[in-house]
């Protein structure tokens, strides 16, 4: 988990799971930035997730530093393209 | 619809109808720059349509210029505070 540690990936634990997650690496675990991660149909989890942090738990105390998406294309056992994308949210202590 | 033209509000039409949306602005329309917008679950989906527009339709001519999120908190019927997180994805020719 070295060198991961400051990220969080979203997926289908319960939601504050990760919230609460984002919150421990900014205070428990000192961390000057968290990423914020999740692929498909968890990207709209993941906004919630960064949202919620910065304008309820960290409220004045992070922000939105950047956004990237991304995509990741395979072959599905049917030997179909299959794309996904992917986000990831970089928050930061203000 | 003047000055919101070349904004596309992904919502629950079909998939392509997003893509083709940001392909007429680019080429047709001749703009400049796109936004693609959306509202909760529907956030992903934005993500995809901008995905797909960039590294597939319009490869090598647009890209993703930045990325906004942000939230609407509003009282719903019962009188309970909702959260709803927005997406807007701005993507601009090469």
């Amino acid at each position: 988990m070295e060198g991961a540690d400051n990220s969080i990936f979203v997926g289908t634990k319960p939601f504050m799971n990760y919230v609460t997650g984002v919150v421990i690496q900014f205070t428990t675990k000192d961390a000057k930035e968290v990423l914020v991660k999740a692929r498909g149909k968890f990207i709209s989890r993941a906004v919630d997730v960064a949202e919620i942090a910065v304008k309820r738990f960290l409220k004045d105390q992070i922000r939105v530093q950047s956004i990237n998406i991304d995509s990741e294309e395979f072959e599905n056992k049917e030997g179909k393209d299959v794309h996904v994308s992917t986000i990831e949210i970089i928050l930061e202590r203000i």
